[in-house]
């Protein structure tokens, strides 16, 4: 949980549709699998209500700890969007008309459907950097190191390539995975083995169950892939042994 | 974010897989939906590595604040599956073999299949209750108010069924949704009245695009019925004025 081990990121995911079990969140691996390849390693995540003052309180704590946070959600027209609000109190900041999304959204509405509603999206915290948003009008923002997104994936995926030069990340991490036709428990102990021998190197195994038979991923992530190899090569060696079914590696 | 506005719980997501993007989590709204017929609020939602230092710390930050704690993953035979060890160092007590889970397994597996892997899977905080697994033998466990579930859906879903009688939670929340074809921004503000008309209700606003077509959905949630009612008839009178197309109401 600090900052020295390469580049984290925390993500908030904002919204009661997420908590009430309604909405299925898949905004997290969208983002996380965006922010690896950029060398950046999501560290938490947590989802969190509409409660303006749990939402000051959560990014106060994760802003400190993280390099980058990503928040989902509360960015729109309605009631329950209190995201730019709440962020600008957790900064200390004015909550104001920011000038280049009122124009944004001047020009993407007709006249007659620049609505109140439509006006609030043009609500950022004071200097607030614009997150620009080519699906649908309604930009996101950036403060310190504070990314606000929507909440509607299609939408936020839109929103991540013109992203991509805001973020100085490391070393892209990388994944390897091993499917093996076999059970955790058979090969647990040798895993175990190659995870001491190789302490920097993420190592994990995934049961998994596809058209009625079952099997083990097992995930190797570094962003050195000659650490990598050299795991590959110990897991390949009790596999090998064990006479276990490759099924793929890729 | 207390104990005394309804009974109230954390999810705890343990699992490097979660943050690195590779897998969807689907146990989030798995719980909740249960969580919710039983009267029980999700106000929390942590998704965290398997990092012992990282579940110790935060398992005790979350059930001091929660009546319930659930976590998921981490329960299985391999070296990253340190939940149990982790819990154990939360709560301060032995983590050792529980002889009740010792013995399921013992009857589960047949005497060759029984091997170290599988027998770490008996290991719990001392005292823990067991929760039972009727797809693949391995318990659960109950330390105080936290719960520990496996990480497969499947499994995990399988085993929320035994808990039912575990939960003593409050009136059962019920959601009510109105799908409306229209766009946020036309209702936002006629919404928004009939929230601050209505403020102990939970009513939420989301957009989507089904089929082409946008829409928005309204969900209003409470434990009262009557509370539901009176904002739907509020809802269905400004739908009526602006001649918004109804889809279906639920």
């Amino acid at each position: 949980m600090n900052k020295n081990t390469g580049v984290n990121a925390a993500i908030i995911i904002i919204g009661n549709e997420i908590l009430s079990g309604r909405t299925q969140d898949t905004n997290t691996s969208t983002i996380s699998l965006w922010l690896n390849s950029l060398g950046v390693k999501v560290q938490e995540v947590r989802v969190i209500p509409d409660i303006e003052d749990v939402i000051v309180k959560t990014i106060n704590i994760v802003r400190k700890k993280n390099n980058y946070v990503f928040t989902t959600g509360g960015i729109g027209p309605t009631h329950d969007d209190i995201t730019a609000k709440s962020i600008s109190k957790a900064f200390n900041v004015k909550y104001e008309v920011n000038k280049e999304a009122y124009k944004i959204l001047e020009n993407y509405y007709k006249l007659d459907e620049f609505n109140e509603g439509r006006q609030k999206m043009s609500w950022t915290p004071s200097n607030a950097k614009l997150i620009l948003n080519p699906t649908s009008g309604a930009p996101g923002f950036i403060i310190d190191n504070v990314y606000c997104l929507p909440g509607v994936p299609s939408i936020l995926k839109s929103m991540l390539g013109g992203l991509k030069n805001e973020i100085s990340g490391g070393k892209p991490i990388i994944s390897h995975t091993i499917n093996l036709r076999t059970v955790e428990s058979e090969i647990a102990k040798s895993l175990t083995l190659v995870q001491e021998n190789n302490k920097d190197v993420e190592i994990g195994s995934y049961p998994f169950f596809r058209a009625g038979k079952i099997g083990v991923s097992i995930v190797i992530r570094s962003d050195d892939k000659s650490k990598i190899e050299v795991c590959n090569s110990q897991i390949f060696e009790f596999v090998d042994k064990k006479k276990i079914e490759i099924i793929k590696s890729s």
